[in-house]
């Protein structure tokens, strides 16, 4: 593969770091309406950016709540058209006086940038931008059809993606999507992302009696919602953690050798995984940390609550009580089917009489994977291989990026993450950083990708294409 | 036994009930600052009717919080000092829109007075009051010696009691003590009130991680707070509802036949019980439901909370998950103790590693018996025959009265509760009533009351007292 567009990109990475610092510099929190303008003025900052690297149609993308940048390059017709997926918000800084430099003052210590953003993901998302702008410096031209995405809402939950793809269908369509989101799984091994986990969510309210009752009059012959809330929570596992949901996990693909022999050389230090929250190790024995927590759907408990929980004591036998329940899912699992299992399980557990009440089904993920055979999975361990000399290990991210199942439905395209955030910057946290030696190896990596990307034409990604719902 | 006092008040009830009403304008809602001047109010009708109905040193006996209203004579040497217990403050009255006539605008409909604190305890307050007065004027003096004592928070849970008797504790030296409060537990049986359940209380924290974790990183593979302290609520009771603490109802006292019968007598109407709050049917079914909520001990979950309890869902594996306990107690059950077991059982079932913390010791109460013999019991018993042509059936309070728990330690005396209120009042709710035939069944009953006592000596109640804490 040619390595003159990295190459030159590396001969301005300087200047790279200088506008990442730049970006950092500006404070766009999504989540406080305080950083209105900080928002704004990230959105001209990139959609400057865009227009100066020859994008086209650079525009604001806007579904009520904070607009997308948008900006496109299509000069390569017969070629794939690749979304590329950033997000420029970022987490609120606080607690600020844990910050060794202020949040929004990127400041480089012993070979890493210090800022809020700078992991997540403005460092990735700018390589990615940068390199489409390098192609068309460089070469006049990308391999590929590019259009740029650049989300405003990922630190708040992607409240009006949906609207957005809704209003500029034709606009977003293309054959597949690149991430820069979605980091590295290890310091020390090369990896790649292929999939995530999904969700399904529910609330439910149990209610034993018509109204709380006096513990003098009534206790001691009626049932109390918090007793019976706790019974059926209990029941959902077994003392060692095993889910005991009948049905819940019996569509989970069952774990190749393949998927074992990643995980296990993804383990990592389990005691620091564990030291770094004082929690206690749990779950089904079955299978080992590393799995349980990409591999194997759970069933959590977000919340629960009833009764009298203000301060001192009250002596009420609680009529209702509440829970928020929801379980990570892997291939193979229907969320809907998940969620039924669910609450068979609690109609089933739940006494004679003790009313249970569900919240509507909605906002669920089905587990995101990148299929064998996907061409940019192929381009993706390729350029892993020449980068690093070795195939990466396949890592699957525990968590659920709404984003990829999103895409998926409303576009019936699938994507690669391929971000070069590392698992320990202290994202979300004080102190969060980026390491330099990722910005350099993202600059050599992004350009390699898009060329081998673009060894494809847009038909070989036709068979990858997902039906789309109206 | 002479019916002349009884006879001269009851010639005079339409004063009385006047003055009943005239107290029941005022409204003394101790609980809301907002109706200060309606307390102090109700504190200057009382002091000006105890000094106008003869009692000597009347005062207010101040704690730090509401005051209680005092006046004594003590012209009967040798005779039993009886302390009088009632009180004057009352339950808010919201919601005022299911009122049908105001709170404090008492109305007499049906045979029955309306207004707040009617029932609760105002009525049977003032017919104590009324009774002493009732033999000062009819006879020059009473057949015991009397100290009046009308509390002004109880329905705030007497928070300054202790320190108005440690302040006043020569001053309110007695024998025993009636109280006015702690009604009929029956409308259609004589009953005497012999006793309450105890109270136990303790808060639990329990903590299986430093910090709350992101089910997406951990979920899998971390106990989740909210499901262990699930199975250490669902650990205290069987499925019957049986209680699972090891010990902690050893030491209850076995009932008795006499228990068992007086338990049957009052069964009542079981389905309407159930129906007045559409509760479920539950307990130890070794056991009616009267003697589960009387006689048998208890433990209810009061409250329970912890995780994400906000709007919408988060996918957190919370670290801490907290509940409020509390447990009813009967005769024989230590609170300590019983409290003791509780800790115990949960530290036993709670897994290695996930940490609990429990609330100090405190505010806990014994449970309450007038000891078969004791005149106070003679005595009412006695005066129910005379004037109900039949024993009543003892019933004991499934509430705690702290009041009674706290004259027994402080001043080594025990309680009779006199009061004349029915169970069916709608005390703490709007259209709280009294009935008129109450009200003269109480000023027939509590001067035959008094005389019977007076035929009892100080000496008589010497066996009776109990020792005092320093």
């Amino acid at each position: 593969m040619s390595t003159a567009v990295a190459d030159h990109l590396l001969a301005r990475k300087d200047a790279v770091l200088e506008r990442l610092m730049a970006l950092l510099r500006l404070p766009s929190v999504s989540t406080d309406p305080a950083y209105a303008e900080g928002m704004a003025a990230t959105r001209n900052f990139l959609t400057a950016r865009l227009r100066e690297l020859g994008l086209q149609k650079v525009q604001l993308l806007d579904g009520g709540g904070q607009p997308a940048v948008y900006g496109e390059w299509l000069g390569a017709p017969g070629q794939p058209t690749i979304i590329i997926y950033g997000h420029y918000d970022v987490q609120p800084p606080d607690p600020l006086d844990r910050w060794v430099t202020p949040p929004f003052e990127p400041a480089i210590r012993d070979g890493r940038l210090y800022a809020r953003g700078a992991s997540d993901v403005k460092g990735s998302t700018l390589i990615a931008v940068e390199t489409v702008g390098a192609f068309l410096a460089a070469e006049g031209k990308c391999p590929v059809n590019v259009k740029l995405f650049l989300e405003g809402e990922e630190e708040t939950g992607s409240p009006s993606i949906r609207r957005i793809i809704e209003r500029h269908r034709d606009l977003l369509a293309a054959d597949a999507m690149l991430s820069a989101d979605g980091g590295r799984a290890s310091t020390s091994l090369p990896t790649l992302n292929t999939g995530s986990r999904g969700l399904c969510k529910l609330e439910v309210t149990l209610r034993s009696a018509g109204k709380d009752m006096h513990s003098g009059r009534y206790g001691g012959a009626v049932r109390n919602a918090l007793h019976e809330m706790a019974r059926l929570v209990a029941s959902q596992h077994d003392a060692q953690g095993r889910i005991q949901v009948a049905g819940f996990d019996e569509d989970a693909a069952p774990l190749t050798e393949r998927d074992r022999a990643d995980a296990a050389a993804l383990a990592g230090d389990e005691a620091a995984f564990y030291a770094s929250t004082g929690a206690l190790p749990h779950g089904d024995p079955a299978y080992g940390v590393r799995e349980r927590v990409t591999l194997r759907p759970t069933i959590d408990v977000n919340g629960l609550w009833g009764g009298y929980t203000g301060a001192g004591s009250k002596t009420v036998i609680p009529a209702e009580a509440q829970a928020k329940i929801t379980a990570r899912l892997v291939p193979g699992q229907d969320p809907d089917r998940a969620r039924d299992c669910i609450v068979a399980h609690l109609r089933s557990h739940c006494p004679e009489g003790v009313e249970l009440f569900f919240s509507p089904p909605g906002g669920n993920s089905p587990s995101a994977t990148l299929p064998e055979g996907h061409p940019l999975l192929v381009a993706a361990e390729a350029v892993v291989r020449e980068t690093q000399g070795r195939d990466p290990v396949r890592a699957r991210i525990g968590g659920t990026l709404p984003i990829t199942g999103i895409f998926r439905e409303m576009l019936g395209i699938d994507t690669l993450m391929f971000g070069f955030a590392m698992p320990d910057e202290d994202v979300h946290a004080p102190n969060e950083f980026f390491r330099l030696s990722s910005l350099e190896e993202g600059l050599r990596a992004w350009p390699l990708l898009l060329s081998r990307i673009g060894q494809s034409s847009a038909a070989d990604f036709a068979p990858w294409r997902h039906a789309t719902q109206a």
